[in-house]
Order: structure tokens, then sequence, then C-alpha cells
């Protein structure tokens, strides 16, 4: 399928306009429903229940197995399908809503739309593995510079795709209230016990999280020029961390408390075509660089391997909101400055034979560019506490207060081309038990 | 339910004896049944299929829900239920079991009993968190040493029990091949690029893994006094690790696809109730050595928190087999030496909220002891592969050859109680695709 360039129009109300939401956009997510959820897909201010359609015969031109998968509480059967059943559910989708849709065929689906805001939206993934990358070479020099001045870059960088395993239970849907956790921290003023308290470094991160479609079996690498066709779409994702836990535990294994406490993923997933109009070349090496290894090239890849979406970290406190004030700009930035691409991150998660699984989340890591106020997160904004930001309100923060609420809104925008919207990825910092 | 301490006889053929798989085991599994599978108990060399047996009727008098569980392909319901569900079911299997059954139900029961050898075992358990802690404290300080000769052990060792998130897709069936992964390795000899080849540091590490029961909402930390009645068993555990692809890819966020391409998990997991009678104080701390802060500390799992399991480690080669050699042993250890209780495993993991999940695979790391002989893989037997071992064959071996195949064992013994072994956990290494 190849992507229209123009605003597509739809005869959904107010699906028409450029709020991001049109037809051309299509993101997928899940209602509750009684005591499990819907597969849901969004367009404008309204929801079209998946499941319920499907049921009612209105996906009958697609593949039983198509229709099946449709109607579970979760994308992951519909994942694991492949492009071979999303695409022509996509095709489908947007003729059923496009304005020349038949009187009929509207009518029918008038039943199975409904408000979002009349919706509990639910995470549409049951997400096995969750990994967070290391992406942004300027976060990683920014950050580097703060703890290793003479050699803030270390030597692999440039070379591996660096990359952690997340916690998956604790992966929760924008919106969820986020608990101020507890933990141990760096013995302080000579003293021979650590401390044990309410996490006071508190930062959130500014990531894109890939939603991984069909994985592969254990033994078997994706190769970098067939990595971009299981990737089924993209979401907002606030790594949460607390930078005192982290900064005691994570010798010599890496980060673990520090970040396990809640990973916020927006509940709306952008289907990767949604994005082709972004697509934009990977990030330049500069001639110093080296060139990637064989299994991490491809030249396709290099032309159009990265997207271009704006980031924006707002944030609102509880002066702020009483204050009636809308939530604070404090960072932007953009995917297509990242150091290694989606593709890149996919070949060589499993160039060890390692398996992917549909509804895996694969992060960037903060997304962050070359001037500081595009920095994705507190560590680095504010030099790791030492050099609190001043927020719009006339408020100081050094790191995150009970009761702040983190933003996160992405943007894709091309003239002549129907503009995208990220759904916001919402997280509100509840103080500790 | 006290656990009787006495070797229980049973009246099915071959169970009684000194094998370690008598009627005070009990150990659970499940067996390949068409395309799904049978959760089991095994008792000697005979396996019941739990799920034929409640279809039968022979489990009506537990709880329904008990009942279902029981039905599942993987245990992960049944341990969700908690220890009000597996003490019952525990107490009728072994009543079933039991010499003194009437014969009526011996008659039905011998339906449902099957030869281990002639069943397909596979993973009882679904793991989506595996979580690989580094416990011992003689395993750190050793690979501490080769590293950071002037201060082998960090300063946050002795007060926080580190782990780090391991990837749960690639966790498999003791028995399964082990494909050598291809990996990064750091540039040598003035080289520009890093390498791109099947590792060549391959090694393998013997652990513990405790099966977590019922779990914990995110954000509801599982007090230390608490902590033992959410394990519900334990299996060995082999977690393969690439030192090549470790050692250049680890900084700064730690171990990823120098472990992600495999682990074994022993298909067979020994409930903590028929490991009762081998509960042994936990390591007595130096005298210098800090009090482990209030939430890690319990005097109950002081005095009975570890666990005396030998663990030995056994090789066999491409040559060895050829010259009908049994595998051999090449190190042993034992789990009481650990730094880090399971209690204190857990008790940390959730202590900054995040949420475990029933079937959940919480390993010790390495089990290694205070003399060489007792480290629990090569890293440690060899220096890092510096002085290979001189097998009794008189192979020498730095890292693991093509062929060879690891066999993890356990065993539990104590002076008139019934001996316990837990299944050996075996991987035998396939060659790079």
């Amino acid at each position: 399928m190849r992507e229209p360039l123009e605003p597509l129009q739809s005869w959904v109300e107010g699906a028409n306009g450029p709020h991001g939401f049109g037809l051309n956009h299509l993101p997928y997510g899940a209602m509750r429903h009684q005591d499990t959820a819907h597969l849901c897909v969004r367009i404008g201010e309204m929801v079209l229940d998946l499941h319920a359609a499907a049921k009612d015969g209105l996906l009958d031109s697609l593949a039983t197995e198509v229709q099946r998968a449709c109607q579970q509480p979760v994308l992951n059967t519909l994942l694991a399908l492949g492009s071979s059943a999303w695409i022509p559910l996509r095709e489908l989708l947007t003729a059923l809503l496009a304005e020349d849709s038949s009187g009929a065929t509207k009518t029918r689906l008038d039943w199975f739309l409904h408000f979002v805001e009349h919706c509990e939206i639910v995470l549409p993934i049951a997400p096995r593995g969750y990994t967070d990358f290391y992406a942004s070479i300027d976060h990683a020099r920014r950050v580097g510079e703060l703890f290793r001045p003479d050699a803030p870059l270390l030597p692999n960088y440039k070379h591996v795709p660096i990359a952690y395993n997340g916690r998956p239970s604790s992966v929760v849907a924008g919106g969820t209230a986020v608990r101020r956790p507890w933990g141990q921290t760096r013995p302080v003023g000579g003293a021979e016990q650590p401390g044990f308290e309410p996490a006071a470094a508190l930062d959130y991160e500014a990531e894109l999280a890939f939603v991984m479609g069909a994985g592969n079996e254990l033994g078997s690498p994706i190769a970098i020029g067939e990595a971009r066709e299981h990737v089924f779409g993209v979401a907002l994702l606030n790594d949460w961390s607390a930078r005192d836990i982290q900064a005691w535990e994570y010798q010599p294994l890496g980060p673990f408390l520090g970040k396990s406490f809640a990973t916020s993923l927006s509940p709306w997933i952008t289907p990767m075509a949604a994005l082709e109009p972004f697509r934009v070349a990977a990030r330049a090496r500069a001639e110093s660089d080296p060139l990637p290894l064989p299994y991490l090239a491809d030249e396709g890849d290099e032309e159009e391997g990265a997207l271009d979406i704006a980031i924006e970290v707002r944030i609102s406190t509880m002066a702020s909101r009483a204050a009636g004030l809308a939530p604070m700009l404090i960072s932007h930035g953009n995917t297509r400055g990242l150091y290694w691409t989606a593709a890149q991150m996919v070949a060589h998660h499993t160039s060890n034979g390692c398996n992917l699984e549909p509804g895996d989340v694969l992060a960037t890591g903060t997304v962050s560019g070359v001037e500081r106020e595009s920095a994705g997160c507190l560590l680095e904004l504010t030099r790791n506490g030492t050099e609190p930001v001043t927020l719009p309100n006339g408020e100081e923060r050094a790191w995150l207060q009970d009761g702040d609420e983190v933003t996160l809104a992405g943007w894709c925008e091309r003239d002549g081309v129907a503009p995208v919207a990220l759904e916001e990825c919402v997280g509100r910092v509840w103080s500790s038990r």
C-alpha cells in the first residue's frame, strides 16, 4: 500500500482538520469492555470498536484470521500475523471511514463509533519484552560529560546500538499515576549505611517506542534489510528514572530498580504506515565516524530509516494548575537526530539469535538534540540536579516534585501532507507510600 | 503443612529409593499433549498427568479454581492462586500416591501415569519476567579480581542485592540446543572496527532459579517477612554467556546480547515445600560486614533463609562421548553460601514498587564458593580464559567448544531425611549458523 500524501476526508464528524488524528492516521488502541477489552481505532475524537465491527460482519472481506485477531483483547495476535494482515485491515478501515463510503456502511458503522472521552482506553499490547536503547548520541554525550568529562562517549558507542532489558510488568498506560519509589541511595557525609528513602532525584525520559509486529525464531536473526517490516508502529514512552537509586545500584550490571517502578506508554499505537510520509535520511555520520558494521548497514535504511517526529515535553505543577496555566514547555527534540535507526535496533537485537515477539517494545532511550533545550530529561537539563531549571511560571525544578505532571507530545508535519499527532503520553507523580 | 522428614513410601513402581524423586519431592512439569501441554507431577521415573487426573475427577476434593488451574497448559494460574492452592494440591497428590492409597484410587490413577522417557517435557511456566541476581559474593569477588584487582568488590555489593533484567523470550527448557551466537567484539590489534563473528568466549553459569507464586500489585512492595510465601519453587538454570560480546557491549548499561541468545531452565520445578527440610541459616556476615538495611532484615530469614543444595557442573565433549565416558565433573558448589537469600531478593526487587508476576523467574546469578573448584563458570575457573582447565579426559578448555554439553545437577541430603534431586539442566552447544 502506497500511503496517500494528501489529507483524506472522512465522513466521521470532526475527523477532518489539522488535529493530526485524521483519516491518514488511524492509530490502534483498546477500550475497556466489561472485564475484558475491545481493540479499536481512533478517528478524530471518535473511536471505532473493531471487535464489535468485526462481529457485525463489517470486516468480512478480510481473512478469517484477521477478523478473529480484531476480536482479541490485545493486538498481539494481529501483530503476529505480520504486514499481510495489517495492510488489508488498514486499507479496509480507510475505505469504510472515507467520505465516499456508502450510506448503508455509515449507518452500520455509526453503531460502533464512540466518543474517546466516554471510553476507558487501556494498553492494546501485552509486551513480554521491553528493551530500552541509548540511540541518541547527544543524550549519551551529555550524560557522559556529567560523569566522565574527559571521555564522555564510551569507545563502543558508535559501533554498538547500546541497550538493556527493561521491566515489562511495570509498563503502564499513559495516564496511570506514577508513585514515587523508595530505594537505596549512596551513603553520604561519611555515613556507613546507604539511605533507604523516597527517591529525591526523580526524572522523566522522553522516548519513542517501536512496537514489534511479527517476531523471529530463536536462533534466526532478522537481517537489517528485512527489519522494517517487523516494526508495526510507534508510541511515546516515558521511562521514569530515579537517578539517586540508579547511581548507587547500576554498577556493574546496569539500571534496575531506578527504572522498574513505572514506564508510561501512550495507549494509542500509530502504525508505521501512517508515518511513511515522514521518513527521512538517517543521521549523517561525521567524516571521522566509523562505518556501521555490515550487519547494521543498509542503503535504504540510510536513505529513509529515520522519522521526522518533533517531540515536546511539557510539565504542569500543583501551583501551575492552581493558577489555571496550561502545561509548560520545557524541552523539544526530534527523533530524526538519533544515531541509530529502528531497523538497526532490530537487526542488532536479534544478531545473536535473540527472538523478538509480537508486541515487544523497543524504545529509543532519551531523545535529545545537540542544544541543551532539546534535552529529553532533567538529568541533562539540570546537569544532574546542580543547575535547576526555572519553569515559565517561576518555579524551579532540579528534579520532579510530587504533583508534577509530565506530558510528552509528538508531531509530524510536512508541506502538503496531512499532519500526524502521536497520542500524548501523560503521567503525574504521586507521593511515596 | 508440616513437611514429613522421613522418606514417604509410594505404591508407584520404582518411586521409592534414594534417587531423589520420591514421594517427598513431587516436582511439577508439563508434557506436550497434541498442540498444547498438560501439567504433571513427577514420581520416580513416572509422570502423573494432572490435567487428565483433574478431568477424571481425582482432584474433586480441591477448590474448583485449583482443579481448573491444573488443566491449564502452564502453572501460572495455579501460581497466581498462592499457597492456599498449592498446599492442598500437594497434600492430595501425596495422599493419592502414598502406599496406603486405596486400590480403587490406584487403578484410576494408573491410567494417568506415564514413563517420563515416553513424554516430551516442556517448560511448565511462561515467565514474563526473568531477573538475574549476583547473589554469590565469592563469584562477585573472583570476577572483580579479574577486572579490578585493587577493588574487586564494588562499594554497593554488601548493601544492594545487585541484579539486572534478563530476557524472558529466550528462556528455553533444559535439553534445548544452544546455538553459538554471533556478536560484536572489541577491536583488537589496533583495528579500527570491532569484530563481528561467532562468540569465542562461550561460557555457562550454574544458577538456581526461584519461580514466583502470587505476585504483588505495582506500587505495593512485598515485605521481607512475607517474601517467602511468594516463592513457589526452584529449578536449575544455566545463564549461558558470551564473554567476548559481553565485555564489549556492557558499558554503561549492563549485559545484553552476551546473555540473551539462550538461558536454559530445567523443566521440572521443585516446590519449596519439598525443600523445607534443607533450609539452613543464611550465610553469616563477617564482623566487618554491614548489617542489611531494615527492609532486607528478618530474623526468620537469617535463621533459615538459605537452602542447602549442592550443585555440580559436568561437561561432556564430542571426544569424551565418543570414548564412552560419562559427563566429567568440573566444579561443585552449594547455594548455602550465597550472600543474599531468596526473601531478600524478593523484598529488594519489589522495594521500589515493581510488581512481580506469577511464573517470574528470579535467578541467583552464578553459584560459586570460596575455593576455585567451586566456581560456577569458566570465566572464574580459567581466569577469563587465560588459564585453561584440563578436563579429566585430558582435553583443555578455556571456553566451551561446539559439541560440549553442560549438565547442572542439584542435590539435597540430610541424615534421616529423604533426599531430593533437582532435575538436571542440560544444554549442548551447537555451532553458529
